[in-house]
């Protein structure tokens, strides 16, 4: 039997690369620990003692400012130092190989290496390489995984939900092209939410779909039936560009989110939305900024998630 | 009555969004507090606790090294924790509003929001949709204001001066677009300076600039007589390939600060500059290196200044 | 006699511009200091308080992330407030001189300024020019020097063999754009070591490269024989593809690292490099990753000999 990548010998944490084969335990754990940070960044002093003298790497193979700052931020706050390296701009021109940058980071001495790459994989290819003591965070890999943010959709649902175990959620748009939604489905199979639908046109939704545990809908009002907590995704903005859609305007008709079709959700369902929002295209202003939408709570849980997958792997 | 929007309920400092408006109080809390940090700027240990745990973001619509570099230091001096965050190369490219932005940003729990952006009023718009426990301070808004750089005009000319009751300051360029010009009239119009005067063409003056206080002059020699302070501005270099100038030879032949001019001034005059400076365009290198400038104090000051202001707001 | 630029009126370290001229006291300090850091990177908080509340400013008008990098986290573990300053894209553009770019930020209060230049003496220009308490570390400047990267050779060096006096260290390739190569050799001379030797093409060598002290091989085979310590130097790509050189493949078929190339060498025989490597083209892989290789190591202790050099000046 292959060992799990993320896990050391003692069955804990020792990366976080996907949410995919992550046992229900750690995921308690993660979410639990992150209950305890949301305290600490609405106190005076957003701080705790738990990193001092580490050093965190924020390695970004492609650039994301929203992502990195919540890293930064997070590990800030654990009182961790953080180093930023935007690597698309350096020594990969110079024709290094992603082991060698990354064998020479990890000489550096660092504790946890955060990784943003647009191959998939990559986390885990360096997690393989990295000394015992260092640890690898995945910050989105390609079309693969992007666990932090499953993690804090987990965390909000259970914020505003308390049991994953009578849940209906829908998740909306381009499943195909978004690491999101798979991280998100994968964590709620493992958590015991009963139904999970998808909710695209053909198009937008990868082969085999139904393999992951998830209910396929194409008409939007039919899925919404009835949801406890409806996910919206964005829609990329090349996507509208291209073939596989015929507008913005069409796709908001039948795919977009309105006041009138959240209606036919549970009357107290909440709305979710990874960011940055489309208005207009995925999601309707009135929605996102309406009495459902949980959207800025995301964000605000996010950093406690992140503290907490940095405290219980480096901590 | 429409209520100032910097001040709280209670008439304190809760933004710094321009120097305009701001009580003659409130100006002199914030120069008497940034001469308490002056020495904490000398020291060894060049750092108090008063920001400790505190998460201020740099968010910089438009780039400006110098100004970035000046809050930075300002804010780790008070042992808060940074995040500089360039707007223009990330989010806002996705198609993102400001106010999402923002919204974003807040939700991540800051304290301070520094913000630059090229378009007059941004810093208004966000003051007015962050948390009551959030702050925004005016890095630069267009040809609008730059309250922080008016701010440690005021405190040069305190500290070289001693009181505003009697000085006549000159301020001598391209008024027209100059924030810094703005903010230091308002506020010298506001700390009781008899005289100030604007020197420069015609075209480089807004219309009815009379209106703000000032007398005007467009012979140099005539409106630098007898001043106690002159106050040089930076010419942009597109200014001067416009149509609005002959050439940068023929402008500091007649606007160009010379020894043989500042000697009109008084004898103990000061010359101010905000920097970058064009030396050979509005000013001499004799006078810009020479006995009566001040211009490298006023960089130090303005650590000082911004100190002041973010510890007033969030400490 | 003129005074040693790098050292004060009492002979102590004040600024590291270059091994060059730098008594063998001086080195001996700086070997020993990052002796002490070595242990503090390994520990679990990697942090000391030398530099607590000092200011270093990253300066560098060249990008280069692997060095920045290096210094930033050197001085973080030194508890230092670290300004990484990317001054390529700013002020510089404005038209502002050097000198009056640093005198700006030298009325911030710095403590050290990190310089990294392309033109050669730009630190020797700023350090003549920095206030008494401020201390300038040149990170490259030009062809000229990269003194900490000398110094962490040798660091390498004198830990695995314990004395110079009795070595054969052979530098390998492109002397002549290497700046490099020409610390290390100063350095070499200067603690004593008894033969340098240099191999590479006439076209990688500078002119009068023996007055140095170095001798002179064309052939690596017979340059390599009885070495104790074999340094590869970096072949830039652009020299690949300029007329200096055949090709990449006749270029390693010469000059490259071979283990049979390497036999030659004396049986504990080390291989530094000081990367980012072009495997197969100076050096092979089985060797960058083989038992002689102290390459990552030497990424290791050229944060501890950072953290000397900055306390030193500094502390």
């Amino acid at each position: 039997m292959q060992r799990n990548p993320q896990l050391n010998a003692q069955g804990e944490l020792q990366h976080l690369l996907s949410i995919e084969g992550l046992p229900r335990e750690i995921l308690g754990q993660i979410l639990d620990t992150a209950e305890s940070f949301v305290g600490v960044t609405e106190r005076e002093v957003k701080k705790v003692p738990l990193l001092r003298g580490k050093s965190v790497f924020n390695l970004f193979f492609e650039p994301s400012t929203r992502t990195r700052t919540t890293f930064e931020i997070a590990a800030k706050r654990l009182s961790a130092d953080v180093i930023n390296l935007n690597i698309a701009l350096s020594s990969q021109t110079k024709g290094e190989s992603l082991l060698d940058t990354v064998a020479n980071l990890s000489a550096m001495q660092a504790d946890i290496f955060v990784v943003r790459h647009a191959s998939s994989g990559a986390p885990f290819l360096i997690a393989r390489h990295v000394k015992p003591h260092e640890h690898v965070v995945n910050a989105g890999d390609g079309r693969h995984a992007h666990p932090t943010q499953g993690l804090l959709d987990l965390y909000t649902i259970r914020h505003y939900k308390k049991d994953f175990s009578r849940l209906t959620v829908a998740i909306i748009g381009d499943v195909l092209h978004s690491r999101v939604a798979r991280s998100l489905i994968q964590g709620l199979t493992t958590l015991g939410a009963p139904q999970v639908r998808v909710i695209a046109p053909q198009t937008l939704l990868p082969s085999g779909v139904e393999a992951l545990g998830v209910k396929v809908f194409h008409d939007m009002r039919a899925g919404l039936r009835d949801c406890d907590v409806v996910v919206m995704l964005r829609l990329q903005n090349e996507r509208m560009k291209g073939a596989m859609l015929p507008s913005a305007q069409e796709y908001f008709k039948n795919y977009g989110l309105t006041a009138e079709k959240l209606a036919l959700a549970r009357e107290d369902a909440i709305v979710m939305h990874p960011g940055p929002m489309n208005r207009g295209v995925e999601i309707d202003s009135s929605v996102a900024d309406g009495p459902h939408s949980v959207i800025l709570p995301q964000v605000t849980f996010g950093i406690a998630v992140r503290m907490a997958v940095m405290s219980i792997v480096a901590g």
